[in-house]
């Protein structure tokens, strides 16, 4: 490298703006630019259902730095309202376009990072761009939704997908007083998180708080002039106004696809252990990457804030200059949904069939803290067991605390190749108040531990 | 082994009640007998000051197991108000006295597991033995104190020890209207699991509660004719009834030493790793044995219903004819005081120095969700590291929530050899109303990381 680095970073969000970070912990002189589509620097995408039910106040508090910390404290040369047009790899330059002046530029760079992001799957049906239809990916997004909504006639909005972003959105538009329809075209809601027997418990308690939900059903077509007026499920036509979609999201991979970079078979772009993409000097991390599975050993896109802020920090390191590995995700995720805290790690029992691994699996019920302590709350575990190896491969908890905490210890668990013997002795804290002699998880890894032997004799 | 195996277990508590459940489950036709001089079987020393404060409304909700389960479902001869006199190691049989009918008896065993627990040091204060002072180890312990309370005229209550139960006790007091006043010979309360500059933020909620407490401060005199009427501190008389002697706990090895039975430095009984003793066919577990620390390598009495509730596991299972090995303690513990959870896994940086091991370590007050979250509580961290090997040997957690939970998954990290900068990047649960992008154990992480390569530069 001759004279100063230059880094250009595509993309501000998590991955991009913990990649800025990382390169000017890095190194102190590089030249940073970060190129980013949209108005705000990095925000909380998974806080948007929070303002819409306004437990959050505004969309400005989901913003996580100011931009005077990019410019003044990174020293970064932060382009909003920017557009990367294409890369030239071996000119090494980026063309991009500012959306306010239509003026274009071209960036050169000694390396680059791309942070582009998911953006959601465009679903095939009939009807889908007609006003009133909404994605909720982004603050314009749901500023669009929540405009919406102030002028609407019919209080049933139909939300496609039970996905974690659709069910929180579905509680939050519930609180404000919708009603709200949903429609999962998968047997059971979060299906990415948990397997239907265990999300039948949340399943139960939206239907409860009055949610309406659909499995096993798609939206067969969007009805109406230029807005809805209505919707057809299961050939009925149900009026409505609104519709929201929660589908799926896919890597943005469009500008690396053109610029010859290799994309994976899940349809991410493909990066090393050093999340070095297919020409060098570029690395990619967050939503636009496969991401290394500990547990498949495969590569499939995560597209969680947890695993695009660490990888977010490893492509930043390395495009200034480093040599530091991404150690693999074990796919850590949580919620909360109408007052049950949820959180999975690992792979679910669906995911594991998928995937051709023989396991098995234990459903306990116990408690966060003594029997005898009046605020002992119930928690559920699931534990899931490579038959083979006998290791665990992945855990779901439903209760009302605590269920998050645990399964990053399994996560940890996981990534350290603990055995479930080690789980069932788990040497975890004790007092009546705070947690039981046995935790919860031990509890299940016992009764893991016994069905598996079962099945050896 | 000819015929039937005959097991005795000396101690109804945690070990005890543990071992012979795993010895059931190990051997079916094994004959069991369980010797206790308490008149309850197995219940939760760790419960007592909550029927102190009537959190929890009786004594009997702390017991664990009814007899039935004893005698029924374990078929254990459950040999409850009964002491172990002697122990004839060369005949392989104890020497037991029924404690209400005076009946003396031999039991012949061929494995025996020795779980006797711990009992409270005798302290060198002038006038402990008279009326108004109290132990809190057992129920008849805190029956006799509570009864005593019922006819006071001074509301003054002193306790002598600011560990665990000496703080929990003091809370439960203060809830029902007693003044408490905690003598402390350390410098610092809670000096097992908090290093000084983590207890004092216990130190400080407790005195803005209004209890008074007295550090580097030993009771010098109790006086009164037969009845406790004042004490002496600093050279001055303070006028009470009562005094609550919660010091620490020494392990009980009378019997063991009487049968020749090897004790170790620390004065608890020596076992190797399947928790055998000195002698062939004696196990031991619970707060008499020194435990194996996986930190420090040494052994010590740990004395924690977590460590004693696994190595019942492990005896009972040996000493059923089994050969499991006790994988060692990292020293995990928890508790609630004042409306904090404070917990702790590893050593204290005060501990290692006591060890020889040079560490430093960093103190980090994060929040529990997301920081746009209105319900984000702050939780201080404080981690500790081995400066030679870089690697984790303690976290100290305080917070409202989540502070246990923490401790386990430091334990586990300790245990399965974690380097720090993988606690760095660990992969954790992200959602705003559960919890943060980055772990409060993380930001810890990466500050002490921190720390310790400028320590090297």
């Amino acid at each position: 490298l001759n004279g100063t680095r230059k880094i250009v970073i595509i993309g501000c969000s998590t991955a991009g703006t913990m990649a800025a970070i990382q390169a000017r912990k890095t190194d102190r002189n590089a030249e940073i630019w970060i190129i980013s589509r949209e108005k705000y620097p990095e925000y909380s995408l998974c806080g948007l259902p929070y303002v819409v039910s306004g437990i959050i106040k505004d969309f400005k508090s989901l913003i996580v730095h100011p931009i005077d910390f990019y410019e003044k404290t990174l020293r970064v040369n932060l382009m909003l309202n920017t557009e990367a047009l294409s890369i030239n790899t071996s000119e090494k330059s980026v063309l991009v376009k500012d959306l306010i002046t239509g003026e274009e530029k071209k960036l050169k760079y000694d390396s680059l990072v791309l942070a582009t992001g998911a953006k959601p799957a465009s679903l095939p049906i009939k009807g889908i761009y007609k006003q009133g239809v909404f994605s909720i990916r982004t603050i314009s997004d749901v500023e669009s939704l929540l405009l919406h909504l102030k002028n609407l006639s019919s209080k049933l909005i139909v939300i496609v997908g039970a996905g974690l972003i659709g069910m929180e959105m579905a509680e939050s538009l519930s609180i404000k007083g919708y009603e709200v329809l949903i429609v999962e075209i998968l047997q059971e809601i979060l299906p990415a998180m948990l397997d239907p027997d265990m999300a039948s418990i949340v399943h139960k308690k939206a239907e409860e708080k009055g949610i309406k939900i659909l499995t096993g059903t798609s939206l067969e077509e969007i009805i109406g002039d230029e807005k809805v007026e209505a919707v057809m499920i299961k050939g009925k036509k149900i009026p409505t106004e609104t519709v929201i979609v929660a589908a799926r999201v896919n890597p943005e991979v469009e500008l690396a696809k053109k610029a010859g970079i290799s994309i994976g078979e899940m349809g991410g772009i493909k990066v090393n252990e050093y999340l070095q993409t297919s020409i060098e000097n570029i690395y990619a991390a967050g939503d636009c990457i496969e991401t290394f599975d500990l547990i498949s050993k495969k590569s499939f896109p995560i597209q969680l804030a947890t695993t695009a802020a660490r990888q977010g920090i490893i492509a930043g390191a390395n495009a200034a200059g480093d040599l530091k590995k991404y150690p693999g995700s074990t796919g850590v995720a949580t919620t909360k949904l109408f007052g049950l805290e949820i959180a999975t790690a690992g792979i679910t029992s669906s995911l594991a069939t998928k995937l051709g691994i023989k396991s098995t699996s234990i459903r306990t019920t116990a408690l966060t803290k003594a029997h005898y302590y009046p605020e002992a709350k119930p928690i559920t575990t699931k534990l899931i067991a490579d038959i083979k190896s006998k290791r665990i491969i992945g855990a779901q908890f439903i209760g009302e605390e605590g269920a998050s905490l645990r399964a990053n210890l399994v996560a940890l668990a996981i990534r350290a190749n603990i055995e479930l013997s080690e789980l069932e002795l788990l040497e975890t804290c004790y007092a009546p108040p705070v947690s039981p002699l046995w935790d919860p998880l031990s509890i299940a890894a016992q009764a893991l531990s016994k069905k598996l032997s079962s099945m050896i004799e």
